[in-house]
């Protein structure tokens, strides 16, 4: 049985004299390995297996033995490299979203997300915040990963002080190219070996969980270290094998008895005011959301074109500035069918240079984006620095769609709320600002465009049956809406609710709102 | 009826006066561009619809519109934009492939892969060479899209001296970033009006061809110039529609009626010899080239250990050296079943540190490799500047397994060879050596080594029925083999034939092959 409770120290049972008994036991075993990796693969879930630690040497061999031993047309191998211009200009885990394994495959880190939180902290030391940050939104992206049924599992292949200074001695004689290596134990610096396992063993702290639990293997003889991944791997993925059916919703402890998040839906700053314009403000949560916005507004059409003319040219002039700046704009558009949003977006488009936007149709996702977690797609479209990406629906279709159609179950659609608060939270915390709308119009005027649509040609597309049977949801929606604004309206990203009725006042809504944002962007007091 | 034979200037036959007239047409026309457009999706055709030209304003509302009157959910813009380092270092086209649509959906393209060649060409001379190749890609790049069901539109937005001088003053009065712009018109530098259209309208006559054709639309008048983009292209998909169920394979005949390319199997240098070593030497085609290779080769287990240790530490840093350098690697590894591929693949990746290589297993393609050219895949998983791709099946796929099992139709892995030559040359031209291996070994090792399989539990899933199906179309299998050493046994990629039935033999031929190349990139004699 294994300990999941806190990082442990593993080793393997299997007992051995010389290679070749070593061999008749890597012999008679790996098949156990390989066919659990296929019914991993059958089973459909995806591995994040992790490989870190004090031994340079050592990984390059474990990489070719995984490779070996299983059916390597199920495994990614990824070593840490220096990120990429693409994966600079974008948040943290950018890159490990884009590296991660779809159902059924293993993803082979080598380094991954750890590498840089320790070279932050030891080469050019970041402060206790920095630290904290990454270290929460590693717990945060792991645990999304676990609950959506990965096998998440970290190996700490460790070596003490004199095994380790006798590894690098032989390395630097024969291997010049390794001091060019990113990883553990490539800290330059006058840090002790003390310094830098305390370093660790704090890291293990605050990201061992249960779900996504790091073992330590002794890797001073390499046929050791072999054989007890070997086993180990075999245990846990016949362990993920047996719990995967009944996976029951993951109750999250720490493992030194601290609660490691604020609270559950991780929203604590969610009633924060950040925009006194029309972004939403809670009153307590007696009011539902939707029930503030003023459905009678509307807009003259000459006022509409001397605000149109000036905002046209400034939100020109304010997106190549933001560009400059190096500032990310996010913008999400959601709404009840027919409410405006295609027309708000391209008359938002009309404004801008092409080069700087890239507009994002969600639609039902491909097969792909299916092998992945919800979040995947959308991670990937994210901007890089300066640009724009705006979205037609969202990740919210999780909320919305996906709860009132139950294509989600309810422990997916209600633990999502946290997952894109800490998604949006990742975003800010790299520079990219959010604005989200939601476009409001009353049954009636969607009755009316509904109408209108049948009898216009270039329209009939955009209405399919699927509109008309989510009318007669109108109550679920609704209430999955006002639960949505409330749960993921944070300081970071504020929902901006936009009554629709009048197309003309939306669009200088949606519009003033986003010159605004630009504005702060650009002058940097964002 | 459209003109396919030349690049022809276009114009709508619409008439109208003023805003509102104009209005009404689009209001009339559009249903139908719509419909052809849902067609086309519905069909899975993929459509590259290129706009280039001298009108820098026009584009962006071209944009607007067509994502407007068409269903944007199916169509992906990309504005040409400075390559970003993961592009920068790859071959030219990479960003393309990458930007290429799935079946179904629409590329809209803004100045796309014709921006590069005009500004080498005018900003930075490049010499008639670099031109000539660019050309070259840009031709074959279109038609294998093109035969392959695409289809491949080029517009260009047409001002005369006049009309684009009115337009630079106006713009540079109200948009200094467009300064930033890199287009069609921002040619810096002293070159006249002339000067710029003498090279336009060379490009159209390097470029234009019946299946990948250009036209001019006058882009003095807005108004105009969008009701003759909206015709047009709903002609093109109308025609498109009709001729796409019985798709001819194509003729290619160049406008101005020379033939554009050297020969049909696109390889005129193909027997010319780079590697007086193992590598494969055609003798006027009277020999099979399977047959040429002598099984009876062996290696001793002292012998072999021996240069193992050599070849252990000498590929160790020459592939740093080559990293250095700046040049990447293809290893393409094809061969019957059970030649011992993957032991050959390991033997070699325990040489490397992992940091510089990636293993590609080749399996059968997913939903989305599906729904993009056969080579898509490949071009996507090509190694960036200084790093190694190794992929264990291949491309050939198209002219072994997809030929022989008719998973591909005749038409199609015949134009194989060339477009294979035309991507590896690609790679070569990009500082990129390709190393080809087909490992032989006779059919009664085969049997041997599947009896063997059998029996041992961790191989015998690699044994499948279709392992033993193939075994009875050895002739068909080796036929095609034949025919692709024959066809794609080019100066720049030459074939390395490997005899394989003893297995230290093969792999030290292997290691020394790639240890020689690596040599070579190295001291950059390549």
């Amino acid at each position: 049985m294994i300990d999941f409770t806190k990082p442990v120290r593993v080793a393997t049972k299997a007992t051995f004299s010389g290679r070749s008994q070593y061999e008749s036991i890597v012999k008679r075993d790996r098949t156990d390995l390989l066919i659990r990796q296929l019914q991993i693969h059958e089973q459909k879930s995806p591995v994040y297996l992790l490989i870190s630690g004090s031994q340079t040497s050592g990984y390059a061999r474990i990489i070719n033995h995984l490779n070996e031993w299983m059916d390597a047309r199920f495994i990614q191998t990824h070593v840490h490299q220096p990120d990429t211009d693409e994966e600079h200009q974008r948040p943290f885990f950018w890159k490990y979203w884009r590296q991660s394994p779809p159902k059924g495959e293993i993803g082979l880190f080598l380094g991954g997300w750890y590498t840089d939180p320790y070279l932050d902290r030891l080469i050019e030391p970041r402060d206790e915040e920095h630290f904290q940050h990454q270290m929460q939104e590693i717990r945060e992206t792991e645990r999304l990963w676990a609950e959506d049924g990965a096998l998440v599992v970290k190996i700490w292949l460790h070596l003490d002080q004199d095994d380790k200074r006798r590894n690098k001695q032989g390395k630097r004689n024969n291997r010049p190219h390794d001091t060019w290596q990113v990883t553990m134990d490539d800290w330059r610096g006058d840090h002790s070996y003390e310094e830098k396992m305390a370093l660790v063993h704090r890291v293990f702290s605050e990201t061992h969980h249960p779900d996504t639990p790091w073992f330590i293997v002794d890797a001073s003889d390499s046929m050791l270290c072999n054989l007890t991944v070997m086993h180990l791997l075999t245990d846990l993925f016949e362990y993920h094998l047996q719990k995967k059916p009944a996976r029951p919703s993951l109750q999250r402890v720490r493992v030194d008895g601290k609660a490691p998040h604020a609270d559950e839906a991780g929203t604590m700053q969610r009633h924060k005011k950040i925009d006194p314009g029309n972004s939403f403000e809670t009153d307590g949560a007696s009011t539902p959301p939707l029930n503030t916005i003023d459905l009678s507004k509307s807009l003259s059409r000459s006022r509409y074109e001397e605000k149109m003319k000036h905002l046209w040219e400034s939100l020109y002039l304010k997106s190549w500035e933001s560009y400059d700046r190096g500032q990310s704009l996010v913008i999400v558009f959601e709404g009840s069918d027919a409410a405006g949003k295609g027309g708000a977006i391209r008359r938002l488009t009309r404004c801008m240079d092409a080069r700087l936007y890239r507009v994002i149709q969600t639609a039902a996702p491909t097969a792909l984006e299916h092998a992945h977690h919800y979040l995947w797609r959308f991670w990937m479209q994210i901007p890089q620095q300066g640009k724009i990406t705006i979205y037609d629906r969202s990740w919210y279709g999780r909320v919305l769609v996906e709860r009132v159609e139950g294509f989600a179950d309810p422990a997916e659609w209600q633990r999502a709320y946290r997952e894109i608060n800490e998604f949006e939270r990742q975003l800010c915390r790299s520079n990219t600002r959010i604005l989200k709308f939601w476009l409001q119009i009353s049954p009636e005027e969607q009755l009316k465009r509904f109408r209108k649509r049948e009898k216009t040609p270039y329209k009939e597309f955009k209405l399919t049956d699927e509109d008309w049977r989510n009318r007669e949801k109108l109550d679920h929606y609704e209430a999955a809406v006002n639960d949505m604004i409330r749960k993921t309206n944070t300081d970071v990203a504020p929902w901006h609710l936009i009554s629709a009725e009048n197309k003309r006042h939306a669009r200088i809504q949606v519009l003033e709102t986003v010159e605004k944002a630009l504005t702060e962007l650009a002058s940097g007091c964002a």
